[in-house]
């Protein structure tokens, strides 16, 4: 397995979900503050933004200041919670692993005891 | 803002990539030692995992073998790249905000001299 380009690939796809993340604070920023650019906002991002990059550079064209704002919430979270990711990730795939094992488990023994055998009744 | 809460979501989709890596891996695999297998797993698999929890309990119904070697291949995906991640992703915005910054000072300069005084002939 190539560890490399699989954790770039990462990387690159965590960065748009910021990118993404951090639109959505800026939408709910300006919807306190001011309702026709927050609209016009989620109007130039109605598509989902897969690629981070391309859809800066294309609202850059359109409204730079609005890049430049989203530019820096984006980097603020990444800093704010990039730290905690790994020990997040790493608990949270091992307990979701025992919990998907622990049901199987559960399933087979009550395949296995769905039909019991009536207890015997007791001798007096 | 609510960090936390950002942190968990993004942890949470964190963990759906990796599952949605490992069953393209596993695809890969397969595709080389048991290629109906792997054609089974990818008719499985064809809709995106957005929801990677969903998408194991769903396999676990199905092929519960496949869906255990899935959760393995996940967990040592985690295990090799997460703490590289908080960097990566770090470096990577910062790099690409400024390279969106550049570009638009670029244009910007470039629409200032676009049409130039030409210089004057030198005085001899």
């Amino acid at each position: 397995m190539d560890s490399k380009r699989v954790a770039k690939e990462t990387a690159q796809t965590l960065s748009s979900y910021l990118t993404y993340r951090a639109v959505r604070l800026v939408i709910s920023q300006l919807s306190e503050t001011n309702p026709p650019q927050a609209y016009k906002l989620s109007q130039i991002s109605t598509e989902t933004i897969q690629d981070g990059e391309a859809y800066l550079q294309h609202l850059m064209g359109q409204d730079p200041e609005m890049a430049f704002r989203i530019m820096t919430v984006r980097q603020h979270l990444a800093e704010e919670i990039c730290d905690y990711l790994p020990e997040m990730v790493k608990s949270q795939i091992q307990q979701t692993n025992m919990e998907h094992r622990r049901q199987h488990l559960e399933r087979l023994t009550q395949l296995t005891v769905s039909d019991p055998v009536p207890p015997e009744p007791p001798n007096d």
